[in-house]
C-alpha cells in the first residue's frame, strides 16, 4: 500500500426511504435515495459519529477527497475522526447530487423517465432533512462534529440550525451566505450550460449531454475557487508548454493557465451532471438563515445548542474572510458560542481541499 | 442641450490607406481602414493634439463613453484636452474593433467575404502603428499627452515605446500586462463566444451571429470590470425586483445581480461583434513590451522619453493595484521618469469609466 492510496469506508450503501420526502417548497422528491459511506465503526447505542459535508461536486466518499480530515496519512492506518480515535465518520452524498443519492439523473416513477429539469428546487435545509432521515435510520442521534467547507459548510451550520439537540460541535470552512458576485457567477455558470446546443431545455440524454457547458461552468467557478496570487505564482504569463502551444503565434494557441483551466473543464464533464450542477449551485445560492427567519438573527440562531466554529480563508475572493466573520458575528448576537478563525492558505475557496493536510491540525487544535 | 448630452466631434471620418498594412506577424491587412474623431481643431502646424486610446468595446467618440476627460461639462462648452483648452483631441478607433476601422466585419478583397474568422492575430503594437499612419497622414507629429484605461493604457504606453520622439506624456490607467487570472477569464470569454451554436467556427452571417455566446463572455468581463465590494452594496443579494422574481422560488429565477448582467450581455450583444471581440481580447492578452524585448527590461523601454504615469485602481482585482505599480518600476528601472499614483475608487477595473468625473481632475493633478 502507499501512502497516496485513499482508505476505504468500512460500509458503502445506499439507502432507500419508504415514504417520500417532502421539500421545504411543498413539492416531494420520490424516491428519496442516499448514498453513504461510514469509515471506522459506529458503536452500539450508536453515539460516536461525526458527519462531514461534501461541496457541491463530492461524494460520500469523504476518504476519496478529504483525507487528511479523516485522520489517516496511509491506508493501513485506521480511519478516525478528528477528535477521538473511537469515533467513526460519516458522509451522506446530497439529494441532487449525481454520486448515487436522488438526484435530476433518477427516474422518476410518474414518468418513468429521467427527472432531468423536472427535477425540484432544493435548498441546503432540504439536503440536511434528509440527512436526517438516514441518521434516524442508522440510529445515530448524536452527532459530536459536524463538519464541511463550502456549501459543505452550509449544511454544517444547516445542521446546528435544524437539528440543535443533536449536534455538539460545528466547523464551517469558506462559509457564508453567498456574496453578490458568488450570485453572478453561479448565474453565468448555469448560463454556460444552457448555451450549450445539448442543453435542449435539461431533457438531454446521458449521451448527448452538455458537457461542453458544464466545462465551461467548471472553468469558471474555477477562477472563483484559486487565489489570483496562486494563478499568477502557478502559471504566470507562461505559454502552454505541456501542448507545446506559443499564444503569441496564433488566437487559438494558449497561455498555460488556458491549458490548466481546459483540463479542468475535460475531467469534470466526465464526472458530473449538467442538471446536477443547475440544482446545487442554486441550492448555494438560497442559503440565508437570516432570511429565512424574516431577518431575525436570533430566529435564526438564537436556538443554536452547538458550538461553532467558522473558518475564513485568507485568500478567499468567492466567501472572503470579511463575510465569514459577519457570518460568525451574527451567530454570536444571537448568543451563540461562534468562533472565528482565519486559515492562512495561498489557495483561495479551494483551500479547504488543497491545503487539507494543514487544514486537519488547524481543526483539531481549534476543536481541542 | 443637458448636460447628459455628449459633446460632438469636430471631425468623424474614416480614413483608407492607399497601401496594405503590414503587422508584427508579417501578415498584411488589406484593406487599412480607420474611423477616427476630433473633438476641436488641430492648428496650422499641428501640434496641439492630445491622443485618448479607447479600450476593448470602445469607439473613436470619445466624447461618448469619456465625456470628463474632455474637460466639458456640458454638450454646449467647447471640448478641450486635460491640460490645455487650446488642444485638441484625438480618438482613433482601433484595427480589429467593429467601430468602423478594418475588422472581421470588413470584406476582405481576396474572398469578396467578410475577414470573420480569417482576420489576423494582431497585437497592441500594430494597433498603435495603424494609428500612427493616420497622424501622419493627418500631419501630426507631436502628442502632448496619449492617455487610456485598460487595452486603451497598453496602447499609449505601446506609443511611448514605438514612437518616443513624438509623445511628451503618456497616462495609463488599469493598465499592465495581464495577470494569470486576467488570462485564464479572456480564455473562458472567447470559449463563451464559441459555445454558441452559430458560432460556426467564426464565419456567421451577422444575422445569426454567436450573440448568445457573446453576451455570456460580456457577462463574465463584467464581473472582472467591478468591485465584490461594489456588487455587495449595489446588489447584495436581493431579489430581481425590477423584473418582479423571486429566485426562492424556482431555478429560473433570479437574483438582482443575475438580472443586472442579463441586461448587460443584452445591450452589449446589439453592439458588438464576436470575432471583435476576441480578436482584442486575444491582443490584450498579448500585451508584454518586456517579453517582446526578450526579456530585457532596458530594451523594452530604455529609449522611451515621455513622461509616464501608471495609475492603479485601488479596488480593480483584473489588473490588481500592485501590478500595476510594478510595471511603473520596472520602467523606472530603465531609466524612464515613471510615476506610479493609485486612484481611489470602489468601481474595480472600470473605475476609469464609471469613475471619470473623478479621475479627470486627479489626472489633471498629475499632470500639473
Amino acid at each position: 500500500m502507499t501512502e497516496t492510496a485513499f482508505p476505504q469506508p468500512t460500509i458503502e450503501s445506499e439507502w432507500k426511504s419508504d415514504k417520500p420526502f417532502v421539500l421545504a417548497s411543498g413539492e416531494t422528491l420520490d424516491p428519496l435515495i442516499l448514498r453513504y459511506a461510514i469509515y471506522g465503526d459506529l458503536n452500539k447505542f450508536p453515539d460516536n459519529a461525526m458527519l462531514v459535508c461534501h461541496a457541491l461536486s463530492g461524494s460520500a466518499r469523504v476518504g476519496d477527497w478529504w483525507k487528511p480530515m479523516l485522520g489517516v496519512e496511509k491506508e493501513s492506518d485506521t480511519p478516525h475522526s478528528l477528535s477521538n480515535a473511537r469515533e467513526c465518520t460519516i458522509c451522506i452524498n446530497v439529494i441532487g447530487s449525481c454520486y448515487g443519492s436522488t438526484s435530476p439523473r433518477t427516474v422518476n416513477p410518474a414518468t418513468g423517465r429521467n427527472f432531468g429539469a423536472d427535477f425540484p428546487l432544493i435548498t441546503i435545509g432540504d439536503i440536511v432533512r434528509a440527512q436526517h432521515e438516514l441518521l434516524m435510520h442508522l440510529g445515530v442521534t448524536h452527532l459530536s462534529l459536524v463538519i464541511g467547507g463550502s456549501i459543505g459548510g452550509m449544511q454544517a451550520v444547516q445542521w446546528a440550525i435544524e437539528f440543535p439537540e443533536m449536534c455538539e460541535r460545528i466547523v464551517a470552512i469558506g462559509t457564508s451566505p453567498l456574496p453578490a458576485l458568488g450570485l453572478a457567477l453561479n448565474h453565468l455558470q448555469r448560463a454556460a450550460i444552457r448555451l450549450d446546443a445539448n442543453w435542449t431545455e435539461g431533457n438531454y440524454e446521458t449521451d448527448h449531454a452538455p458537457n461542453h457547458g458544464l466545462a465551461l461552468a467548471r472553468q469558471i467557478a474555477m477562477c472563483s475557487y484559486k487565489s489570483p496570487a496562486l494563478f499568477d505564482e502557478r502559471f504566470g504569463r507562461e505559454p502552454d508548454h505541456r501542448s507545446e502551444e506559443d499564444p503569441h503565434v496564433s488566437i487559438d494557441e494558449r497561455f498555460c493557465v488556458a491549458g490548466y483551466l481546459d483540463y479542468q473543464g475535460e475531467i469534470f464533464k466526465s464526472r458530473f451532471d449538467a442538471n446536477s450542477y443547475i440544482v446545487l449551485s442554486k441550492a448555494m445560492d438560497l442559503f440565508d438563515p437570516v432570511r429565512d427567519a424574516r431577518g431575525s438573527i436570533q430566529k435564526a440562531f438564537g436556538h443554536i445548542k452547538a458550538r461553532v466554529t467558522l473558518i475564513g480563508i485568507t485568500s478567499d475572493w468567492l466567501f472572503p474572510p470579511a463575510h465569514v466573520a459577519r457570518f460568525a458575528a451574527q451567530m454570536r448576537a444571537a448568543g451563540v458560542r461562534a468562533d472565528y478563525l482565519e486559515f492562512e492558505s495561498a489557495h483561495g475557496h479551494d483551500g479547504f481541499l488543497a491545503d487539507a493536510k494543514r487544514l486537519a491540525p488547524f481543526v483539531a487544535a481549534a476543536l481541542a
